[in-house]
């Protein structure tokens, strides 16, 4: 079973200008085949097919906590899109239905507009629904890692695109730092491949030939070393993972390490603002406020929400909610 | 992000009499319309598009928790499908191919063979894939808890045909604990659109009218009072659910409670035993053993593997251990 | 728009003995690609599409009246699959969850029972949904012509196929009527391609060559010259489709006529059973027939329901209702 | 079984500027998961699996009256989408082939064009094609009340989301009466399930919250009190519908009625004039009007067509024929 | 089995200025229901279902001969969506990833640069994906042929319209061709139903009517009278075609004829230029020359590549051959 | 451009016992996702997306000379599908429709012969259409190859599979054969990485780890040194892939070499038999078989077919010509 910890992985930037066909294509690293959900769940998959796990035990807890990542990333592309559809013109509420929408027709993913009232779905950037069959789990380890590590290859192909795709500062920050994270995970499976086997898969790196540090936004993350450490994404579990990710990175030399810390620190998400014209997250989004400031009050709950945001959102909210109660 | 824990929600039966045509029906819910896999990508899509958090703060903490609950779900139906696919008989390693798997020719889910190694894939009990579709995320609230009132409703049917239909006793205590959390579930999101329009749904209850207390695998997750309890399924995240969930339960007058721990104990899962017919994990599983051993003794892990499985696959593991070893 | 009657085309037998693999493979006459759904979706989407209608009228009245008539088709082929699903021990209520089911694992569509709770869908013989890009609508008369015969043509195969394949009485009624029904359509878009074009598509009949005065279950309609006979489907409109519909049946010469009524008589549906063990209506059907008693009372019905029924089915729900009212 | 009356269930505006990228996003309430076709084929095929009809005949007449209705719905967006799609200045023939095409390349749904031949399709918004997964029918009555509640609310916010979209005035004038009868079917299944569980359902309204009064294209509609009124869509049958549509209106507070009459009056449809760029009906749309004249002759039909059009599509379609009698 | 000759069926022009739109359209050509892919698996896999193929040779040779065409037409329309795609401005390598890819957001298929690089993929105009639903083979030669025919007939309705929307050399070059081809194949299946059934269907042509003589691209192919012409595709198989294939053309009334080579001669491909932008055929093409180079060499291959390309290319490549080795 | 040559690439056995079931099974080695279809479509796509053919001809030589290969293997195993769901007591004709399919009611995959009247469709083990989206061309070459290396490993597990489950002598002719062949591409694209890269992936092997040489249906094969050459499959084409293919195979150590013939010779295919049960070729396949003759006589063919089959079918049709003169 899994716990919740609600922060993202990494900053992100809030809501600025919107992007509506960026977004369309940032989908692909969500819902493609080649998306941050397929990675999460083949692992995940994976994870749970996983026979004789005892005698085999350094493998599974590679493929519990490199999946568990995976879902994060799932929860950052996401964050990444909905901030791209946000249009801080639409954030109040209450007026009557009008023609707020037409410059969004025939433009970018008409679901994000009339499925997902400005925000992202499981879809590719065709906007065609992820499915199961993306999911690869032969049982088979040597097939598996085989699979996963062409599936990380995949991967970069596609982040490297999108990168060159769209320049909106969010799409930007997210693809900066799933080129590097992605990374490791390309490195972990082919470690896992040639302890397995003998092989040497040290050339293959880097593939697509792709020169991180040249790319502006990776190297914040490449100072702090972020493409060296795999982290357990667990309290207590998955301490074998260093019985494989170990030895020299096959382009720095640098020595891979298993983190001290089971997660990274990561980042509280913006609190998007209500989009009157999708009617999220209704017509009045601040009758809502009152109804939850409400039953908050009734469950003996602080006046002001438990819950964490960025800050930025935060201090918008409050003053927000002064203006209710005033 | 998340963290995962390596147990499962509630204890499975180890494998017995191999069931492959009611493994082909238990998948109807992990990757059907009505699965575990649907309702753990809504919750969660609907969290990740949530606008107005702090403005709206118990929804959104509802949501997360239900919501990572469900992938504990995905969890379990996954290792009852496992159980169910595993022969005992097939435990060892190394023989040549041979007709091992023709007694499986035209029974259950061809996949479950061809494409899993007798284990769990995201399709649905026609062996389609699970796909986005399914998701439904509007951003505005009203609509988003009636759906998920809804997909509750429909996944109670489901967990109820499944449980005619299949006698396994894995699949009996799996349907067992799904109907019961399930009815959880479906009770808080008819909770929260109460609260947040003043409809009383109170007498749609129970839909369908399936009477758990007559359901022997029911009953002891009832006795737990397990019906009553919301699970944060975060350490410290998700506090405001008990401004929604609280007051009578709609079919026996109890009152509804958030649990005080984060997440039920659970029990670590059975450690299922390679399948030579299907290569899983390997032709030559004592190999990877061996391999595996060897990493851990170079990394400095002890002797005996770290990760939890049942006591009764650990004895299991332990007496092949000392077998490779001799 | 559209008015329905009540009636179903021709006369089905009562369920008798229930034939779940059977009722699988008629799902390819509702829909597979050749089903009764995509004659009826491509001849309505055609003439919804349909320009210069005036210009055209003939044409434009014979896919409309043709298209009307396929819907009747749809109806009859979900209550033959009903009627072959239905047990006719499980028509009480009220038991217990048990494993009733059983006897139905592995066994025919499982969304027969986990989705439809022993009814028909909208899928074909694999269980796969009826799609959209089974309809062509391309607008060019000749081409949408060339189409409808040749849809015809695979649909009169995969009846006759079923015919052979499935022994069931309701499987027999069905195909015995649609092979005759079928072949009035296939001859009519012949006729309206030769009168549009001038080719002679004579000697294509019968295609596939399906000896139907040879099949026991065709003879009674072939008596009643329903070979010979277009229905309009409608009180007033599609007068037009005379100038098409006319001269000698390709296979007997005879003459063909517009029926002078607008459709067939037909025959009152069986009123089926409810299911205990898929809950259909419901756990007890005996409360919502109270229930709805009640309503209709309030509503100055009369005491017998107003619809009609098989004389069988309503002396079973008179005794039915004598029962309830003791 | 069905008849077909040749009418609208409303007015539409004829042709004006072509709007393909917005005939592109009113596929939606065609193909969508909550378009027309869905909630058409939703009701149907609950009508056809209804099983203890006369026990439930209320509940039964409900569903074919709504369903029925439905398909005027499916019939009506369809003659929107070929209305914005149709280019009066390509209304003649017989060009030769040339770049007619070339600005419509890039832009709205290819297959409009491609496929369609400037016309409507069994596809959503992103050109995706209609499926059965579409369609939920577990035959357990209250469920499928509850996810027919859930379509219509799912089905209003794709309307509103359509209406804010596209300014054409035909998509205008669609959603303006969608809007209105579906709050109808909407507030029926509502009336349904509270009848049938006690449960109060009337603080669920207006969900979304869409202030209809103050939608100019809906007004009309609401003046002529469409609002309140249930149609039976048959001459005779489904009378017991008044046991369930009465009471106040849950907005409103106004009585809702059964209408004496079966449908309503509707309009005729424009009749829309042959593109001469897509090949449709014809590269010589001339020759065919001539030879329908020809032989509508030999049938002794009389020399104007029977068929009803709008009267502005009558005389356009006059004054051609005498061209091409002259 | 399968020889390949690595020669284009027809000569394209090299690339000039991208067309990604009208490249995304071509794509229905490619992998529509009625693109080149369904022609190519349709009469293949009825070829290989054929039964009692001695006893119907001539129709078997039929097939073969038609079916092994068509895998050219699916290169040539990928070769057409390459040529359309490439830009001559990204044909160097190794810089560092930027903003190149920014002019491409929102347009055309995405997946032509995330997916394919810049290349064709098994999809339609929409970006679906090919499927082998598309595939009739009912295996009654009547049906398999009335089938043919029709879809010869759809396919020649798109490549009419491709031709009217996309004005790019390249896709005008191609739809020129196909549409001469194309016909022929649709003359012979019509002729193979004649000869099968005795029915007419001279006067069907042309259908779409489509003036082919009126087509500038069109022209050179029908003065070579490659609209009169069938070749077999095999060295010596397939001599039975002209028991079928002959008589008059219906449109033109010159006589059909077998040709006597095997197939036409062609044309060497374009040898594409490397695009830097989506890493084609790698971050620095220039080492992967060096690389086969090398490997060239030891293995005795002589200096130039021994492949054919059009001479243009060659003389591209010789030059940047010298630059290399300078 | 290709051509075709009437022969399969190795010899399978007549028809004997149908097996319906384990014909749904090998499927999946035709149309799923792991099938032929999938390598043959990759690795062509593949070539017709490839950049820079002169400066990386010896890869673009291997796309080319494998893609053609698995052409063939698609052949063999529809021949394979087809002689599984042979019957020969249905080898007759001209009998009236009957219940001659019942025994298949519910066995196999219904469109075997709904569809497919006994015959192979591009479908996978579990029915579903095989579908573009397995096919990855990115046309970055080391990411391409890396691809085609794991899609023959997989490939290879479901051709073991196969041959574990199905005991049929065609599907154990065709799995020897196949595992084999594969095995040889698979070969083929690691040495192709690794002369691309430097990296090592000779300890990669087996994978799987299939004991071919403990397979009898290996053996033959394996004794012909099949495992050991790469055919061109071109006449002239294709001469560089001997710069890659080379050097010892990392199973045995033997040399490596492309065979001095472009293909194997390979062995006539069975004219398998009319069914009737199914009306293929159609309901009296001895008219067929009478029309052919005398279009093949006007058309001056000699007497006796000029195509090839396997010598027993050839006599087999020699004597039902005698019956058919007689």
């Amino acid at each position: 079973m899994l716990l919740r910890i609600d922060r993202l992985q990494t900053e992100l930037p809030p809501p600025s200008e919107p992007d509506p066909e960026g977004a369309a294509g940032v989908q692909e690293l969500l819902g493609g085949k080649f998306g941050e959900m397929s990675s999460w769940l083949n692992y995940t998959f994976q994870s749970f097919n996983f026979r004789s796990r005892q005698g085999a035990r350094p493998f599974y807890d590679l493929l519990c906590s490199i999946g568990t990542e995976e879902f994060g990333h799932v929860e950052l592309v996401s964050a990444t899109i909905n901030t791209m559809l946000t249009d801080p013109a639409e954030a109040g509420g209450g007026r009557a239905p009008d023609s707020a929408l037409a410059s969004l027709k025939g433009v970018g993913n008409p679901h994000h507009i009339l499925a997902g009232g400005r925000s992202a779905l499981p879809q590719n950037s065709q906007g065609r629904p992820w499915n199961g069959d993306y999911v690869f789990s032969s049982g088979d380890l040597v097939e598996d890692l085989t699979h996963n590590f062409f599936l990380e290859t995949g991967a970069r192909n596609n982040k490297l695109k999108v990168y060159e795709m769209v320049e909106h500062p969010a799409a930007r920050a997210l693809t900066g730092y799933l080129l590097v994270r992605g990374g490791v995970h390309q490195v972990a499976y082919a470690r896992a491949l040639e302890r397995l086997t003998g092989a040497d898969m040290m050339d293959l790196f880097p593939s697509p030939r792709i020169p991180t540090n040249k790319i502006p936004e990776c190297r914040p993350h490449l100072e702090r070393k972020e493409h060296l450490k795999l982290y357990r994404f667990s309290d207590e579990a998955f301490q074998e993972v260093r019985a494989i990710f170990n030895g020299p990175h096959p382009e720095t030399g640098e020595e891979l390490v298993v983190a001290e810390v089971p997660h990274p620190v990561g980042a509280p998400a913006h609190d998007l603002p209500p989009q009157q014209d999708v009617f999220t997250p209704n017509y009045a989004p601040e009758e809502i406020a009152e109804i939850a400031q409400m039953l908050r009050k009734k469950a003996g709950l602080p006046d002001e929400p438990t819950g964490e945001v960025s800050d930025e959102s935060q201090s918008l909210f409050s003053s927000l909610l002064r203006k209710v109660r005033a």
